[in-house]
């Protein structure tokens, strides 16, 4: 079974800036096909510690993946490391000068002087092409000790691809993965999930007992973001076949221990989940947010396609908006609080009359830092579902920063209404 | 000077299902207190590839620090890997036994049999202790070769901490942080940045020329996020006083030959800019979104006491609720289409009036992939705002997904207010 290393560059990622997405995105892709990421190092701009994080991802892994420093400018240092890396000199590829100048002439521009650099790839190598950006990936076959044909069993192959995540991603659906798909003779993996909310990850652990055991095939391990629990399965097998089918055995299984807090087989969101029940149904939403500030609606608004359910949403921040555009009675905020249960169902239920939704969202709370009185603390969000012929309320106290709460409250809000859809 | 290395732990780093954001943080973090980072490496849940990166990352660094894989679950392997990196027996810390029984006990539960593995350390480390969470940290001098006192010269300093971010951040801060600045012997690194909106990252490069040299102090550089740039000027020297004044004055040297793209010389986003100005003119303002589904609201509510300025908004996703919410005569809708120059207007017009706010922002554009007309391609947008005394419209067309053409939307509609405040 090959093994790929992945090296993400850029100071942006060591000073801070930014976050390395990348690496997530082919690590998955990678899996998919049967090839395991064994490390990701991120490394600065600069070209020693590129070669030495080169030097050691092909120690370790037959396939390395570099992203970043393909750039024009002066710190994009990811061509001349792999030249010196690999003993070849940077030769400059008429064809990936062509594809540059015609980009920047796509966008009735002249090329810039400076970006001629990006055409200049090491002798030997072949360049990626690039249709949504100016930067070309590389492609080369090495010795793993020092450079050879492509063919050659202890051969490694690099790719180099930009740091721009939407042409990261394109190069590598297009160019990469059918490459590596041709490579023979490896262990492949069949990879299944569950989406779950409303359980702890250690409470999950106990439902789930032996079955997350390290060494077992099928591995089941969970991983949490914003309250949802992702159960992932990852089946190995020679054959696709048996490896899918140990893979969705499995899955039915947990399925069936954990019950209602399943909300998808498949890697979605709950804002999808909700969507997709929401058109099987033909039925409509309504959303009147207050803490969460537009992220409900945001979320929802994430799906292509969510204009066939989803018709309208309020940021109702101020208590006049609450009363004006909601509806809510003003001796209603008076007496309960603007954060309250009453509030809440006033403002789901407002939602869908002003909408004519089948289904109306409700939120109010205290995301912090500010904002917490006597008896109401930071954290402490109702939310609400109003239907026709009911309407359901949570209170809930989540720990943690605005960020956070507001995340959770988002969420939490789409699973009240799945389970009530 | 010290040097840094981290160590990010877990599968779902390596499968695709998280992101590692706790190197980002650290790495700016420690950064500031003039510790640069080397390296991050990203490993698996495996005892071996734990062990080998602890190995690898104090050869070239004299501070490791380590986040994740401190769960009560069998994948959470880093205080076995750190015990056997260290030759350290792991031992139960009885302080930080009762510490995570107080935790479940604040949540009004019993602690799980499972969770007592968390107390576990190795013999000779300290606890670090975790407020928000179960999982304690762990702190341990090494000698580079073998286990030494914490006084000795070549002393390894390691630190493991939760993966999950707010433990992660938080224990940093109160334990970590104050731990490092007490090391000696350190230049120090000043920090300023430069937020700019409205221009690409290669114009900006030949603007700013050998400014962005790879040697040269203050070192320059750029990153780009969501079309927003920002300027990195990191200035070093072994006194703070004498760092801090370097990367300021090359700061206000670059603030001046980059003018009005400028929002702000702190690393803040365009809400927060729009936000600051809003409160010192005391304005309000009021939103109505289309495309962006919302994300415009979000911006503006990530900022604490956004209350102050923002009024309200509307997610008018339909064409109805356009029509009945922000009073948009249904014949424009008709004549121009509701992704145009004339609704965009009177969505920033409609949203004013309707909330009373001074200012109005209006979006409405086509995100993808779906919804492409003959005369109006995936990637268009109107964004536009009103005052009092004029109404402003520009018409962008992004490429990139639908999550890239919303957020780079949103963003040029902040701007565009933070233009005509």
């Amino acid at each position: 079974m090959s093994k790929s290393s992945i090296v993400s560059i850029g100071n942006e990622l060591l000073n801070g800036s930014g976050v390395d997405t990348n690496s997530a995105y082919l690590s998955e892709r990678l899996l998919s096909i049967g090839i395991p990421v064994v490390m990701v190092r991120v490394v600065g701009d600069d070209c020693d510690a590129i070669i030495g994080a080169l030097r050691a991802a092909s120690d370790e892994a037959e396939i390395i993946l570099t992203t970043g420093g393909l750039g024009p400018t002066d710190d994009d240092l990811t061509r001349r490391a792999i030249s010196k890396y690999c003993g070849k000199e940077l030769k400059l590829d008429e064809e990936a000068l062509a594809d540059i100048e015609n980009f920047f002439a796509g966008c009735g521009r002249q090329m810039p002087q400076r970006n001629q650099m990006q055409a200049y790839i090491p002798e030997g190598a072949q360049a990626i092409k690039n249709d949504i950006g100016t930067a070309p990936g590389i492609m080369l076959s090495l010795d793993s000790r020092r450079a050879s044909s492509i063919q050659h069993p202890a051969s490694i192959l690099l790719f180099a691809l930009p740091g721009v995540p939407a042409e990261m991603k394109r190069m590598f659906e297009q160019s990469v993965l059918p490459k590596l798909v041709e490579l023979d003779g490896r262990e492949v993996v069949a990879i299944r999930k569950l989406k779950c909310f409303g359980m702890g990850e250690s409470n999950m652990a106990e439902l789930l007992g032996n079955r997350m055991e390290r060494e077992r095939n099928p591995l089941v391990n969970t991983t949490v973001r914003d309250s949802v629990i992702t159960v992932h399965i990852i089946a190995r097998d020679e054959d696709m076949k048996r490896a899918n089918s140990i893979a969705e055995s499995e899955q039915s299984k947990i399925a069936g221990i954990l019950g209602d807090i399943v909300f998808a087989k498949e890697d979605i969101s709950l804002a999808q989940a909700v969507g997709i029940r929401l058109t099987e149904l033909h039925k409509t939403l309504a959303v009147a947010e207050s803490c969460t500030g537009g992220l409900v609606g945001k979320l929802l608004t994430d799906v292509p396609g969510s204009s066939n359910y989803f018709l309208c949403g309020w940021v109702a921040y101020s208590n006049e908006a609450k009363i004006r555009e909601l509806g809510i009675a003003p001796e209603l905020i008076e007496k309960n609080g603007a954060v309250s249960e009453e509030v809440a169902a006033a403002m789901a239920a407002g939602a869908r009359r002003k909408a004519g939704a089948d289904y109306g969202i409700g939120i109010t709370g205290i995301a912090g830092p500010g904002g917490a009185t006597a008896d109401k603390s930071v954290g402490l969000v109702y939310i609400s579902v109003a239907k026709a012929d009911a309407i359901f309320v949570e209170r809930l106290v989540f720990s943690g920063d605005r960020d956070s709460v507001r995340k959770r409250a988002a969420n939490a809000a789409l699973d009240l209404l799945r389970r009530n859809i």
